[in-house]
C-alpha cells in the first residue's frame, strides 16, 4: 500500500474551473490486535506500521518492548489487521484488562471507561539533565520541514520527530497526529534513549498527547500548534517541559522552564 | 466551566525570554452516557455540550432526534458527564448494541470492532438540489473567521459551520474536529433542514468526519484544509460532494461537482 495517491479534482480560481489531480494521503482502517483478539481499529496512514503497532502497545501501557514477540500486519480487503502477539504473561495481563472493562468505550482514549482514567496524570518524567539553548529549539522548528515527505507531496500529514545530540534524528508522518506519535514511540524504542532528547510535534498538544509523551519518556515537548489548558496543567503535574507555538524565529514555554538553557545560549550554540 | 482561560508563560524571542500569558482553549473529559451506561469518554470544549450529545446521539446513530428524552450535563471533579436518556425502544436497542460488541474497541470510532465497520460507506445523501457558485464558497470561507470566537481567542480550536440561504447561519467550535462537527449536527437537528445547505469544517477531511457529514444529511462538504484519498471515495460513494483546500480566493472540489454551479454564477450570486 502507497501512502499517498494523485486523485482528480477541479480547481476553482480567478472565474473558471480546471481539471488536474493532487497527491492525497492515505488513510486505512488499521486493527490492532493482540493475540488473536482486536483491541482497537484506527484510521492510519499505511506506512511504519510496525513501529505503529510498537509504539502504540507502548504507549497505552498494554505490554513492555520485551513482552513483545512479534509483529505481522496482515492486509486484507477493508484494511490492515495488526496481528501483534505477546509473551504470556502480557497476553493473559491484557486478556483479564479486556474483561474487566465494561463494554464499547474509550473513543480517542483507547479502552478507558471513566472520567477518572481519562485524565489521570502520566508517571512522572524520569530525571534527565537534558536541555536545549532557544537557539536549538528554533533551528529544530527550523529543520523539522526536511523530514516531513509526506507533507511535502500532501500538504495533509502531521509529524512527529526526535532530537538529540543537536539535530533530529528520527521523524515519523501519518494523518492521525496520534499515530504518527506513536510511529516515532515505536521507531525509537529499544534504539535511543527517550530522556536524551525533545520530542517535536507538527500538531496541537492535547492531553492524550502529553500522556504519550510521559509514558515514552521524553523530558522536553515541542509543539508548533498552541496546548489545550488541560495538556499544560498535565505537563506541569508530570514534570514535562511544554514548548509550544514554536517557529524558527520565537517560542512559548508553559512548564518547567529549566530545560530551556538561556543563560547558557552563548556557550552552548 | 469556561472554554478557554489564560495561562502564564515565558515567550522566547530574539535572545531573550518575557513573562507572560495566554488564553487557551479548556479540554475536559466528558463522558456520553445513555440511560445510566457510559458509552463512551472523549477530551472537549465543555461549551454546547447539550448540542454535542445530541449531535454524537444521532451521528453515531444510537438514537434519533425524537427517541431522546432528556439530556443533563452532570459536572463531577475529573470532568462532565453528559446523561443521555433514550426513550425505552432506543435504550433497549443500545444496550442490546453494547451486549453484542467485544470488549474494549473503537478509538476514534466510538464501539466499532472490526475494519468492515471502519470503512463502511454512509448512507447516501438524500436527494437535493441544494447547490452554490463558486463566489459563494469563497466568500463563506471568507466569512468563517467571524463565526470563530473561541479560536480568535485561543488560535486552537477547530470549528464547523452552516451556510445556507447566502450565509453562514450558525457555528461550534471545540478543541476536538469531531466534536465541533458533532456540536454542530446537534445544533441544526430539528430546527434546519441540514439538506439546504452546506458543512463548512475549518479542518482537514478524514474519513469519519465524511461519514459524519452524511449520516446529519449534508449535500455539500467545504473543508479549509486537504482531504485523505479515503474521505473522497467514500464522498464519492455517498454521494457527497467534497470541496477542500478552500480559500478566500480559490478552491478544490473532488467529487460530485454538479452542486458547484460555475455557469450560473452570474445569475445567482
Amino acid at each position: 500500500m502507497h501512502s499517498h495517491r494523485p486523485l482528480p479534482r477541479l480547481a476553482f480560481r480567478a472565474g473558471a474551473a480546471r481539471d488536474g489531480s493532487r497527491e492525497l494521503p492515505s488513510e486505512v482502517a488499521v486493527a490492532l490486535s493482540y493475540n488473536g483478539s482486536t483491541h482497537a481499529v484506527m484510521m492510519a496512514t499505511p506506512a511504519d506500521l510496525e513501529d505503529f503497532a510498537r509504539g502504540f502497545t507502548l504507549t497505552e501501557g498494554i505490554a513492555s518492548l520485551d513482552e513483545i514477540e512479534s509483529i505481522e500486519p496482515v492486509e486484507t480487503p477493508r484494511g490492515i489487521d495488526l496481528q501483534i502477539w505477546l509473551m504470556q504473561a502480557a497476553a493473559d495481563r491484557q486478556a483479564k484488562r479486556r474483561r474487566t472493562m465494561a463494554g464499547p468505550v474509550g473513543c480517542g482514549l483507547c479502552g478507558i471507561d471513566s472520567l477518572e482514567e481519562a485524565v489521570r496524570v502520566p508517571r512522572p518524567v524520569p530525571a534527565s539533565d537534558f536541555a536545549m539553548t532557544p537557539e536549538q529549539v528554533m533551528e529544530a522548528i527550523a529543520a523539522l520541514e526536511a523530514h516531513q515527505p509526506l507533507h511535502d507531496i500532501t500538504r495533509a500529514a502531521h509529524g512527529a520527530a526526535f532530537w538529540a545530540e543537536g539535530g533530529i534524528v528520527l521523524a515519523r508522518e501519518d494523518v492521525g497526529r496520534h499515530n504518527a506519535l506513536d510511529k516515532l514511540i515505536g521507531a525509537l524504542a529499544g534504539r535511543r534513549p527517550a530522556g536524551q532528547g525533545a520530542l517535536i510535534l507538527t500538531c496541537r498538544t492535547s492531553v492524550d498527547m502529553v500522556q504519550k509523551a510521559c509514558a515514552a519518556g521524553f523530558p522536553l515537548l515541542i509543539a508548533v500548534s498552541a496546548p489545550t489548558a488541560a495538556a499544560v496543567a498535565m505537563a506541569e503535574a508530570a514534570g514535562l517541559t511544554l514548548v509550544a507555538l514554536a517557529r524558527p524565529d520565537g517560542f512559548e514555554c508553559f512548564t518547567h522552564p529549566q530545560r530551556i538553557t538561556l543563560q547558557e545560549a552563548a556557550h552552548v550554540a
